[in-house]
């Protein structure tokens, strides 16, 4: 059974307010062993003051192993399956440049190519065009109109962007059209299955439509397509949570996640500082407040075990703000690991700390991983996150008599 | 794959002896951050010193953030997946007031209302009439009498009652006929399937029946009914097992609860001390002991930290006389728990020891919630805990070569 069933029946209505920091990334990995992570190395003194009234634990993102990306990061955070509710490539993408899918979109990755005289590929990136040059070709391409469908196309980065074709009844199951090497014209767009056959021929409408405008450019006068993707259906927060939710952040990515489990999002914000000004603005205005901050995880990626400590600190610094704001529960996870030593998104445990009213409180006395080891929360799936919080909030009333 | 279609295969018969020692709402919460639960403040030298020499855990009731009832968590201990077996509200009010219910059976909870002369009801609840005025009533409609199926009623409290239908082919999809309101007449009830045609129409029936036999009395000359439910359908212990279990319990809840599962009744003790005068007497007969004992969970309802902990010491003291048996396996857990600071069951994962042959000691030193974070057991969900039993009673074969 799909715990979320469950939640769904059991959910109450108050006016507890919940906040769920994500500091994207968060867990780590020692430069040595036995010595501290990033977390560790970092100086929290308001995360271990909350520790130690708080209850620690580790959350696995997908399965033990399994490094999620995040897409599947967030949904797991968000308490959805991420093994049910699978979030396609050209969704992500959308989704990744802040643009808000609606139920009936199909959205795909499409690439600019460089097309020869004949029609064959002769560089499948075309010379990995700069975004100045690329950005403006693709939103020349919303010229293109498509009989019945309304089209939209937005700039991604480099030679990459995306479509989103907007219709009544339009399967997402289209083969992608890069052939995956040069010297051969781009591959038709060819439904796999009933459903896909008119999303198959408009995305070849579109195909044609686009060269005639791309006509004459040097690098990009093509363009191939991948990852064609029905927006995912995804059950509110509201539906499943009984929740008005808040979306705090400031990447398109993580916008474009929180919009497609039905949270609102608030402001503009361009740093953590400024997104706690939105908390403080919109606190009287929703149940539960999902506030992201990425360095962590850039820090991360770029390998850098000590500026992702100091991102750390920054994110410990807003914590007695968020504190002052009273909120009925305070958790403070990740979605993912990101070890500075693997420059990567990794599979570890999640260090996961849930502070406030009815905790069970354990003997850990600061926040870091060997500390959420020994924690009340033990290991868990991340997707279990969400209920908890609830619970703690008096959200949720009793199974059965 | 459900586990107990595991364990069916690969039980195996002994003369092995496992006592499962409940009490009910065990877990606890500190009343301050880092202070002592019920169980860790009352003093328990007997538990302390199985955990010395047994392993600890906790374990999860139904999933994390989940507060179980009686039922679903006792079928959580039984070993019955608490999300697969649903019992209908019906059938636990039956099962509660100790009416062991039969495979064709179709359950329903009843109030008594007040109806003025024309039929509407004036007071949903019958003036909360007492139950030394209802039960009489509630066994005067023993009288009814319907075609081709029996019928039995028993009183339960005040305004309730339960009428529970016996007959091969009953549906138990019938609507409730309580209209939540005054002013108007009760619903007739309606089958909400095919199957429940025949019990909507008995039910029908019944009510006339009823209404005649309560004519002219001033508070309770109606009814109405809900929670319609037929029995759920649980394979037994021995079945599933191998088992020969005996279940001794003070509380009909508990006592119905073993029965669902197949479970025989031993006596009818009155006190904790008397369910081990019954334990001893039965001792050479059972395989299997379900020991219950409620007032832990009486006393953290009520909101009674140190009630609760004295409730714990009395539980903790009758330790030695049920290992003066011998049994091979002992565990001893709690359904959920029943924190006296939150007066509710609550969804905190809940203690548990197992003692006996080919347990892996651990570290921990006494019974309690910190110690238990560190047991070997780890966290847990509570349906694992009989294959667990069974294993350390050597009662389980190999799965695969």
């Amino acid at each position: 059974m799909d715990i979320q069933y469950l939640i769904r029946d059991l959910k109450i209505k108050n006016s507890s307010k919940i906040v769920l920091l994500v500091a994207d990334g968060l867990g780590g990995l020692p430069l040595e062993p036995g010595g501290p992570t990033e977390l560790e190395a970092a100086k929290t003194p308001n995360l271990d003051a909350l520790a130690k009234i708080g209850t620690l634990g580790s959350s696995i993102p997908i399965a033990p192993g399994i490094t999620p990306g995040s897409g599947p990061g967030h949904l797991g955070l968000f308490g959805y399956n991420p093994l049910k509710y699978l979030i396609g490539r050209g969704a992500l993408e959308a989704t990744g440049v802040g643009f808000k899918l609606g139920p009936t979109d199909v959205a795909v990755r499409c690439n600019f190519v460089t097309l020869d005289a004949t029609g064959n590929i002769t560089d499948r990136r075309a010379s990995r065009i700069p975004s100045e040059e690329s950005a403006p070709l693709a939103i020349k391409l919303r010229e293109v109109k498509l009989p019945g469908i309304e089209v939209f196309v937005e700039p991604v980065q480099e030679h990459r962007f995306c479509v989103i074709f907007r219709g009544e009844g339009l399967g997402g199951n289209v083969a992608d059209t890069d052939p995956q090497k040069t010297g051969v014209p781009p591959l038709d767009p060819k439904a796999r299955d009933d459903r896909s056959q008119r999303t198959a021929e408009l995305a070849k409408q579109f195909v044609k439509a686009a060269e005639k405008l791309l006509h004459g450019q040097p690098k990009a006068n093509g363009l191939t397509m991948r990852g064609f993707a029905n927006a995912p259906d995804l059950p509110s927060y509201e539906d499943v949570y009984g929740l008005k939710a808040a979306a705090i952040a400031v990447y398109p990515m993580y916008k474009g996640l929180a919009q497609l489990v039905g949270m609102e999002l608030i402001g503009n914000a361009h740093s953590l500082v400024e997104e706690i000004d939105l908390l403080e603005k919109v606190w009287n205005d929703y149940d539960f407040f999902f506030v992201h901050f990425k360095y962590t995880d850039s820090r991360g990626e770029d390998g850098n075990f000590a500026e992702k400590a100091r991102m750390i600190e920054q994110f410990d610094a807003i914590v007695p703000r968020v504190l002052a704001l009273k909120p009925t529960v305070l958790a403070v996870t990740g979605d993912h690991s990101t070890p500075a030593k693997m420059k990567s998104h990794s599979w570890h445990p999640v260090p996961v700390l849930i502070s406030g009213q009815n905790v069970r409180t354990d003997a850990c006395q600061s926040f870091g991983e060997s500390e959420c080891v020994k924690g009340g929360l033990g290991q868990f799936q991340a997707m279990h996150l969400m209920p908890l919080l609830l619970a703690h909030a008096d959200r949720l009333g009793k199974f059965g008599a």
